[in-house]
C-alpha cells in the first residue's frame, strides 16, 4: 500500500527533529518561517507549464528543506508522511 | 440514474470514517488541513491546459485521498456523493 | 420572447423543490455549499480558452446540479430563469 | 455629439423601470444580485484575447440583461446612459 | 518641455467642470463611480498583447471620459495634467 | 561599484524638492497619489514579455516621473538611490 | 554538504551588518522597505518562462541587494543561509 502523488505533488517521510538538529539543518529562533527537512518517497507525474508536462526537479530519495507549514499530512500503516507540492520545497541538501 | 461531472470535476464516493482506521489511513488531529479517503465513481471529460484537452490523471475506480473541505456534497437515490475538481485531490492510494 | 444567454453563460429553469426532494437530488442540511437542480433551456456561443472558441459541454436538456448561490435569477413573461455561467455547473445527472 | 466605447465596452440606454415591470423582466425581490435591462447603442472595437481581436457578440439594437450595479453612468446632453463591459451583460432578450 | 507617457498610458488636459456641465456630459449626482471628461495631449507607444505591440485605441486630440478616482495629476510649467493608463477611459466623445 | 538592476528594474537619482519646483513638476496638494522625479542612472536588461526578452522603453538620462510611494530606497557610497520597476514610472519628461 | 536551490531561488550568505555599513550600502532609516545585501552562493536551473526554461540572471558570486523581509533562513553546518527567489532580488552590486 502506498501513495502516488498527483501532478506537481511529492509525498514525503519529514526527518525527525533531534536527526535534524544532529545532522545538519538547524532552524533558527526566529519569526521568520521556518522550513523543515525531509525525504523525498514518491513524486508527481510533472506539472504542466504552457501546455507541456514538465517532470519535477526533486527524485525519489532526494533530502530536501521545505516550508514548515505547507503540504498536509497523512498518516498510511501508521506511518506519517507529507504531500507537499514541488513548489513548496525550497533547496535540495546534497 | 448517475452523476456526469463537468470538465476537472470527478464524483467521489466517501470511504466511511471506520473503514478508514482500520484500512490505512488515519487523520492524524493536528491543527493542519485533514486530508479524507474515497473512491472515484465517474470523471469529467478533462481540463483544457493551454488550449489543449487533457484527460484526468484518475481514473473510476481509484482510492484517493482529498482535503476534508474540498468539494460539494450531493445525494442522488439515497446516497450520498462528493464532487470534486482534481485539483483538491491529493494522492491516489495503490 | 426568449434569452439568448452570452458567451459561457446558460439559461436554467430550476427544479422545484418538492420536486428536487421525490426525483433523486436531496440537498443535505450541513454547513457545506449546497447544489440545486435544474434543466439547461439555451446556452451561450461558447468561452474562449487559448485564443479558440470552445463549446460548451452542457447542451439544452440536460439536467444539470449546481451550486445553490450562484447565478443572477431574471424573470420573462412571469416565469423566473437562473442565469449560470457553466463553471458553476457541477454535474449532469444522467 | 455621440458616445465612442473602448474595447469591450458598450453604451446602453437603461429601459425605464415601468418599461421593464411592463414589458416581461420583472425583478425578484430576493437578496440576489439583480439584473437591469436595456437597449444598446453602441459597441466598441472588440476585445483582444490571446492575441487576436475579437468582435463583441452583443449589436447594436440588442436589448440586453445586465447586473444593477455594474458600469458607469454618463449623461450626454441631457440624457442618461450607462457604460458597461460586455462581460456584465448576461444575456440577450430576443 | 512636455510628458511623454510610457506604455499604455496617456496624459489627459482635464475640463473644467463648468465647461463640462455646458458642453455636454452632466455628471449625475450619484453613489456611483462618476465620470470626468478631458482631452488627450500624449499617448504612450502602446501596450504588450500577447507578445504583440498594440497601438493605443485613443489619439491626440480626442475627447474621453473616464473615471473620477483614476490615474495621478502632475504639474507642468504651472498646467495640471492627469496620467491615465488607456483602460481607465470608458470611451471617446464624438 | 555600482548597481546593475535586475529585469524591469531601474536606478533612479531621485531629485530634490527644491529644485523640482523650480524646474517645471510641481506635486499638487491633493489627497491623490503624488509623482516624484529623478533621473534614471542605469536600467536592467528587460522584462519578459510573452517569452521575448523586451528591452525597456527608458533609457540612461531620461528624466522621469514616478509614484512617490513606488521603489525600494539605497545608499551606496553615502549617495541615495531609488530602485523602481519600469511600471511604476508614469511618464518622461522630455 | 550543500544547498541546491529549485527553480528559480537562489541561496545567499548574508553579509554582516557592520560590513555593509563599511563597504558601501547603508540602509536609510525609513518607514520603506530596507534591502539587504549578501553574495550568492548557489543558484537554482532557472524558471519556466512561457514554457523555456530561462537561467537566472544573478550567478555564484554576486553581490547582490534584497528586500530585508524577503526568502527563509536555513542553517547548514552551523552556517545561516538565505534562501531568495531572484524576484526579490533587486539588483547586482559591481
Amino acid at each position: 500500500m502506498r501513495l502516488k502523488p498527483l501532478g506537481d505533488r511529492v509525498v514525503v517521510k519529514v526527518t525527525e527533529a533531534e536527526e535534524v538538529t544532529k545532522g545538519g539543518i538547524v532552524l533558527p529562533g526566529t519569526a521568520k518561517e521556518k522550513p523543515q527537512q525531509g525525504e523525498v518517497l514518491a513524486v508527481g507525474s510533472g506539472e504542466y507549464i504552457d501546455g507541456k508536462r514538465v517532470e519535477l526537479e526533486v527524485k525519489v530519495g532526494d533530502k530536501v528543506i521545505f516550508s514548515k507549514y505547507a503540504g498536509t499530512e497523512v498518516k498510511l500503516d501508521g506511518e506519517e508522511y507529507l504531500l507537499l507540492r514541488q513548489n513548496d520545497i525550497l533547496a535540495i541538501v546534497e
